[in-house]
């Protein structure tokens, strides 16, 4: 225990050290490591995959469960999205050092911001070890230095990564200390870098609902995570309903298991008579266990009865929850009290509730007439994601390059005092 | 004990259900509140004055010392200024509503992001009334609901002002809750309310380092805090050394107890002979002890030596810590090791070393030829502060209505699915 910490420390240290270097570096350099750490996963292939091998062969003995270890394996496809990722990194354009806002003030100085790294980031996740290239990569081009923890189970592969990721870094100058992976699966590691003020400015858990719950609530550093994504379709009684059964379906339908899937579905009761059924016919059809209140059974009789519990669930799969509303200010204050402020989406026409609903629903991610899906860091154009963030501090919704950075005032005088 | 966590809940249940109500206020609502606390406060000042009498004779009664004594202290004079950095408030520019940076993406949708108030802002502060009236102003323009903690020995004047805050909240039909006064003044609601995630978005300490450090470590809900402000001016070798004396005298000495005066001034070895008599001088002539290192000393022979206590030292006094630096290196290795990263100024004719000071000290402020004095909500433009940010995340330096406030995204689309 006492030598995790003494290892963590001088982790932090390392960290530390590296993030002065790393703020400084320009743009060219770090777009030169970039593209060297994708060279040297492809020319390493051979080797990570045997060492993902090795892992996979060990979770096996150990009884892990397929998806985990679906989620732990690599093949030569996914080591080549990972230098691919890279690369689509490198493209991107660099937050630091973005000056804004620079006005005079009548005291004759000129003040405005600067864009700069957060400094360390340490990065939590579990068996996916493409996280450890991808988070690499994207604290790398955001000038920060990275302390990734990553699954036990997938120790041998993080570490293959991480001799890529160095080879990168010294190919283009820069410290092998600006990315460490953590080289021991001792949990009391964990414990040590959520709590490193000193050393370590942000924590971003990657993972499941637990690992997050338990990491936010021990951390003493800031955490930018990513809870429960019950998001909404409220149909409004204004709404075209082509494009409403068109959305509504997509939010569900597109893909089950992911964050910005549709939970539940509000529509007005004016229009639930006509717009369920051939809407529930769509979800019958792709087998969507349906669960609504009374008002929704009452139209569509397929339907169970859904309880309190199932407004506040986030089921990942192909349920979903219905209910019928009177109007816009009970489908706002259906989504102000079971939402996740992760992502809702009005269907309607009508100018001034669209206007309404996007000021009043406090989500990271309000949306007129838009399915829920599109709530993604490339679908937004921030290029890669390191999370989605539901907290409302520092950064909402998809994090990109400028959430691993913060703004601090700057101001050009010319010899000015305070009088 | 179960009492005030009860109690404090029930203060947090209220926020909520406010800060639904404060964030849908528009402008004008918001401003004829202002208005209308700022006139109350005006026509109860004689009531104000009685209550804060008896906080003044209870506090004497204590064996409170002279200084809190003092920041307790209102007058028709300090009433006054407080009604009237209310009218200020209502004259900024309202931060929420704002839409930005919305662009089209390849999928047909509009994606850009909406400010939005932070929800329920916690504020806890020591003995000067006058802070109720202002932070209440702030939360309120910001479109928040506050819980507002004063010290124990302001609860008459605390009470007080409230009544006056309701007063006006009423008047403009926002609901009395959006501004709670704790009503009690056992420690334990301070406890509760630095970690009621669920009823509070941040929380602002304002006072006295121990304060802030205590918070700080025992809070559960993200916190903006302001600790130390250990700040330095480096005069470069290629300085107009008019400009460095007349801004270093300044940030010394215009006020002595503020966070933003400096505290370690660093000179070029080549210029310190030229620039440290007449500097000196100044200093001394004003009374200003003077702590240098050896190369320093050599020049000011007046100087006491500097321990490297020193370096680490906000002194909020009369006393000046000097080093001679090699070179512009060591002038941010120096401020990289010991600076609380506050704000920190170079004076240099000197293009590159301008800029790579600019970009290469990590501070909340950094500043070009300038006193670091000018590091204030006013002086910068934002109107009023609630706090001055020495963390990285959300929000850093001065913190004005806008780091009250965070921003969603909001998409535009016109029947938009994911493929």
């Amino acid at each position: 225990m006492e030598d995790i910490k003494q290892y963590m420390k001088q982790v932090g240290i390392s960290a530390r050290a590296a993030a002065r270097l790393m703020a400084q570096a320009d743009t060219a350099t770090k777009n030169r490591a970039l593209t060297e750490i994708a060279a040297a996963l492809q020319a390493q292939s051979t080797q990570l995959l045997a060492a993902n091998a090795k892992d996979v062969q060990a979770a096996r003995a150990n009884g892990l469960d397929d998806a985990s270890i679906d989620r732990l394996t690599l093949s030569a496809k996914t080591v080549n999205a990972m230098a691919e990722g890279l690369l689509q990194i490198a493209q991107l354009a660099d937050p630091v050092g973005e000056i804004s806002d620079m006005s005079y003030r009548p005291s004759g100085i000129q003040v405005g911001k600067m864009r700069v790294p957060l400094g360390v980031i340490g990065i939590i996740y579990e068996s996916r070890p493409n996280v450890t290239a991808d988070a690499a990569g994207l604290c790398l081009k955001s000038g920060n230095a990275a302390i990734l923890r990553g699954g036990s189970e997938a120790i041998h592969s993080n570490q293959a990564i991480a001799a890529c990721v160095h080879a990168g870094l010294r190919a283009a100058g820069l410290p092998d200390s600006a990315v460490q992976v953590v080289a021991t699966t001792d949990r009391a590691a964990v414990g040590e870098l959520i709590t490193m003020k000193d050393y370590v400015d942000v924590i971003v858990p990657r993972g499941g609902k637990s690992l997050i719950a338990r990491i936010s609530s021990d951390a003493k550093v800031p955490v930018i995570k990513h809870l429960d994504g019950i998001c909404h379709v409220y149909i409004d009684d204004q709404a075209d309903l082509a494009k409403a059964i068109r959305i509504a379906d997509n939010a569900k339908t597109h893909r089950y298991g992911v964050c910005n899937a549709m939970e539940t579905l509000l529509v007005n009761a004016k229009v639930a008579a006509e717009v369920l059924p051939p809407l529930c016919q769509i979800y019958l059809d792709k087998g969507v266990e349906l669960r609504g209140d009374d008002a929704a059974r009452a139209i569509v009789p397929q339907m169970v009865a859904a309880t309190e519990e199932d407004w506040r669930t986030e089921y990942l799969a192909a349920i979903l929850a219905v209910r019928v509303v009177a109007d816009l200010d009970a489908a706002i204050e259906h989504i102000g009290t079971y939402s996740s402020q992760h992502t809702d989406s009005i269907v309607t026409e009508n100018y001034s509730r669209a206007m309404r609903f996007l000021r009043e629903v406090d989500s990271a991610s309000v949306m007129v007439n838009a399915s829920t899906r599109f709530a993604d860091g490339f679908e937004y154009g921030l290029g890669a994601e390191i999370g989605i963030s539901t907290d409302k501090i520092h950064a909402r919704g998809p994090v990109g390059l400028e959430g691993l950075t913060s703004q601090k005032f700057i101001v050009l005088g010319s010899g000015q005092i305070r009088v």
